[in-house]
């Protein structure tokens, strides 16, 4: 594995979205009885178009769906023209959208035949992993570091999740685009910024910015708009609150597979939360957030400039959530987001080989004219967006393996002076800490903020007290032979089930 | 005037609905300075597209609007792809419909020609008479008769009134498409049956019925629905009162010239109110309500088959507003709607000379296959739709002028047996009370329920009181020679102005 192969050429975050878009618009999500529906399926739609690939997969509730991608965004329309049809239902106000199911045929007699060569490209295709494989796979492992590789790969977001997640996006947007000049569903956060695990929460935004087009100065006729009192990212109350509870009403009424809609409206960016259960997701959905997909951009950078980012985050964030640190409900304790920070504010640090990532304050620097970003409310999210035009010194510059930058980082946090010290990945140094709360972590696109402002003292010393902890579990560990929760297992196990899972072993 | 030209062809209902639907699609309406931006807005137009007509009128607030015509549906597309752009403001969500602005040029040396032949096909063309003037020129009739033909044609809706009437329609409909399949909305009520005046609400029904082809038995690929729990058209609380929540947050929130939004869930048909400012016109929509649509193409008939039967319907609804049987409020009172079947129930009686219109049984017993519609909650709405297939000696046959029929309206309902009696325009002769109501007049459409169900003793009892003061005034008037408030003048001045408005004189 080299680290900084100069000949591999860095893809940009709007590439990748790009191209998850296009994948989404020529594809659909069709209910279907079982697995063995294949063929049948298979059969029936390539009569109309051609078919790149079919992935199957069941949601909580254990129903089937297959993802079809088919050849072009065309082929997507045709089909939905000549195969698709409504349930003829008064009780129900129909709706067209990417989610569709497949009825039983009328006549039985019809065959489909379906080439040998072709098969599902997934089964179960997003499935998480059962606890018990995983851990027996990381128990096989040759080294640490090979466990935290394979943590990683066993754990991460897979290419269906992804896909599914954009459908989601489509979806939406395919329903809310009467409604919304110019809508775009962008999905943010953990499901596109690298860092997403399997089943992680699916956050949206949607923005209907307007191009230079959409706005030219020499056209005299204009839109009459909707002009609503209050600003447009006002709290509670305001304009945007009740553009949300419109947006609420639209999951619960007319989006297929919206279910258990609530609305967040006292948070910082209001959001709705709500349960998708045809793509087998929790949606989380804001409005005019863009500073949330510039975040997302921002980590998906770091986490594509060197590979032992990624591994490193997800075997800190599996370690937080083990010993308690991190908990799937918000509250007065640290979450996912800020731990990333955490990590990649680490691997900014200077070492005697160089550097592993560079600051924020650096990508802004080496930024030009073509990445100029002005989010709402004037955040300047303005960064080189091309990572290829990086100075390859600037990062990558060292060969520790991950078992030792993960001792090394629960080292670093253990000596650090969280009561003096503030951790800003803009400058990839601490800097001091601008108001007394326990833990200060920059945020690196609005720097006046503090993301972990919500974090307690007790849970800022518990932190502390379990970086403390894992650094000699793990120094110990090193002198000492394979156990029987060796490496990495001694760091994730939830410590009330270990004593029992190692009289059940 | 011959009241049965044979060669004279009716229309259908559906053509002229048609029509006025393929006007609005080619349509835009434009907000402007003044009357006076015709030249430079035809010019500016007119550069990108051939242009029909321009109209203008003014609403309320005495803002300027222009509805322009277009040729072709295509142009309209076209005109808004190269000249139309929305306003960059951060605070609202940007979204498209048939209502613009025309924003002042950015360089004022532009000038436009506008051939000498055009000129606006209206000025203030949906300005309501006023009752001064009305009323002079109604006492400069010659005949009483005269009277009722001129009250018909000043205060009817008039074309631009129908025009903008669709506009609205098709700016719901535009900005819900992609909400709802199929999405149409329908204008109903007096705004399209023929009997509307000049500043009439405007009834609108949003439905969504699937066509055969859209719900095809041999396909297989079928939409994921949105199933909400509850009826489609159940009162409170059920998935209807939701749909119509929804509807309402819509308009409120992204329908550009509604305002003023009420919701009046506790009705039999729930209904969301509002004001369309920029169309000048007070909104009641609902959903799925058909056979509102269906009752207004069978009063549009009635209307229609005789042209005696709307001015005289004109003068009986402003009588009855002069003298406080209805009233703009709802309440224990009659309606238009209730006063018009009377009036077409007077016209079903039969006349030495023969029937000035036929009795609905006898349009559904002329009703081809063609004609079979069905609406929700199975009502069966089949009635003959073509009026030319009815035997002309089944309509118009007499010679009465209007003077002659409103005088015998009066004497009709003066003897009529309210106690006993029920109005049925189906059978059109009294039929038996099925219960103890005051006032009972059957529902054509659905014949089990009383359209006048709301009204009270007292009110029947001024009902019965007011057509026989009418009908003893009508006859003294015959006798005795113009007088200052000669005919229909005598009628239709509101008691309480008439002395006030004598001294003025
Ligand atoms: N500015 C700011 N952005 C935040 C904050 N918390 C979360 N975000 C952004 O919102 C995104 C989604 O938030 P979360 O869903 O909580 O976190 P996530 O990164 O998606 O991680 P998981 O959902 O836990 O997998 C993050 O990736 C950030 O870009 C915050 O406190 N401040
Ligand atoms: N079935 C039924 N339909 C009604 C009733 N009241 C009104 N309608 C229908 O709804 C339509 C609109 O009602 P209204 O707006 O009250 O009456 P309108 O005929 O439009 O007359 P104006 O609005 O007063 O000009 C009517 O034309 C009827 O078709 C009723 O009690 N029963
Ligand atoms: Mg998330
Ligand atoms: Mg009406």
């Amino acid at each position: 594995r080299n680290y900084s192969d100069p000949s591999k050429k860095f893809i940009k975050f709007n590439d990748v979205v790009e191209q998850r878009r296009a994948e989404a618009r020529r594809s659909l999500v069709v209910q279907v009885n079982s697995e063995s529906s294949f063929s049948e399926l298979y059969g029936y739609c390539s009569k109309y178009a051609p078919i790149k690939d079919v992935y199957h997969y069941r949601n909580t509730e254990k129903e089937h769906f297959m993802l079809i991608e088919f050849e072009t965004e065309e082929n997507v329309k045709e089909v939905l023209q000549v195969c698709s049809s409504h349930q003829k239902d008064l009780d129900v106000m129909p709706i067209q959208s990417p989610f569709l199911w497949f009825k039983a045929a009328a006549n039985n007699k019809e065959t489909y035949k379906v080439p040998s060569s072709k098969s599902l490209a997934t089964k179960d295709g997003i499935t998480v992993i059962d606890d018990d494989i995983l851990f027996e796979e990381l128990l096989n492992c040759e080294t640490m570091s090979n466990q935290m590789q394979l943590l990683y790969e066993r754990t991460k977001l897979n290419d269906l999740g992804i896909r599914l997640r954009f459908m989601v996006a489509r979806q939406f947007e395919v329903i809310f685009k009467s409604l919304y000049a110019n809508a775009v569903v962008h999905p943010f956060g953990s499901s596109v910024n690298g860092f997403g695990k399997m089943g992680c929460d699916l956050d949206l935004v949607l923005t209907n910015d307007l191009t230079e087009e959409m706005s030219g100065a020499g056209r005299r006729l204009v839109f009459q708009e909707k002009r609503v009192e209050g600003g447009a990212r006002a709290g509670g109350g305001g304009a945007s609150a009740r553009q949300l509870e419109l947006l609420g009403a639209l999951l619960e009424l007319r989006v297929p597979g919206a279910a258990a809609v609530r609305r967040v409206l006292a948070a910082r960016v209001p959001i709705l939360k709500c349960a998708h259960v045809l793509a087998a997701a929790s949606v989380d959905l804001c409005c005019t957030n863009t500073s949330g997909v510039y975040m997302s951009e921002l980590l998906w950078m770091f986490g594509s400039l060197d590979p032992r980012v990624r591994p490193l985050t997800f075997a800190v964030r599996r370690w937080a959530t083990a010993v308690g640190l991190t908990n799937p409900h918000p509250g007065r304790w640290i979450t996912n987001f800020p731990l990333t920070l955490m990590v990649l504010f680490f691997l900014q640090q200077k070492r005697k080989t160089g550097f592993i990532l560079p600051s924020v304050r650096f990508l802004v620097s080496k930024a030009g004219k073509q990445d100029i970003r002005i989010a709402e409310e004037n955040i300047n999210c303005t960064f080189l967006r091309d990572l290829n035009k990086l100075p390859q010194e600037t990062y990558g510059q060292c060969e520790e393996d991950l078992e030792t930058l993960l001792l090394q980082f629960f080292e670093f946090y253990a000596q650090f002076d969280f009561q003096e010290k503030a951790i800003s990945i803009n400058e990839g140094v601490p800097v001091r800490k601008p108001n007394a709360l326990p833990l200060y972590i920059v945020n690196p696109l609005e720097q006046a903020l503090n993301v972990s402002r919500n974090v307690s003292y007790e849970e800022c010393e518990r932190l502390k007290l379990e970086v403390r902890n894992a650094a000699w579990q793990l120094e110990a560990e090193l002198e000492g032979k394979k156990e029987e929760d060796w490496g990495l297992l001694g760091l994730i196990e939830r410590k009330g089930s270990r004593g029992l899972k190692k009289l059940l072993r």
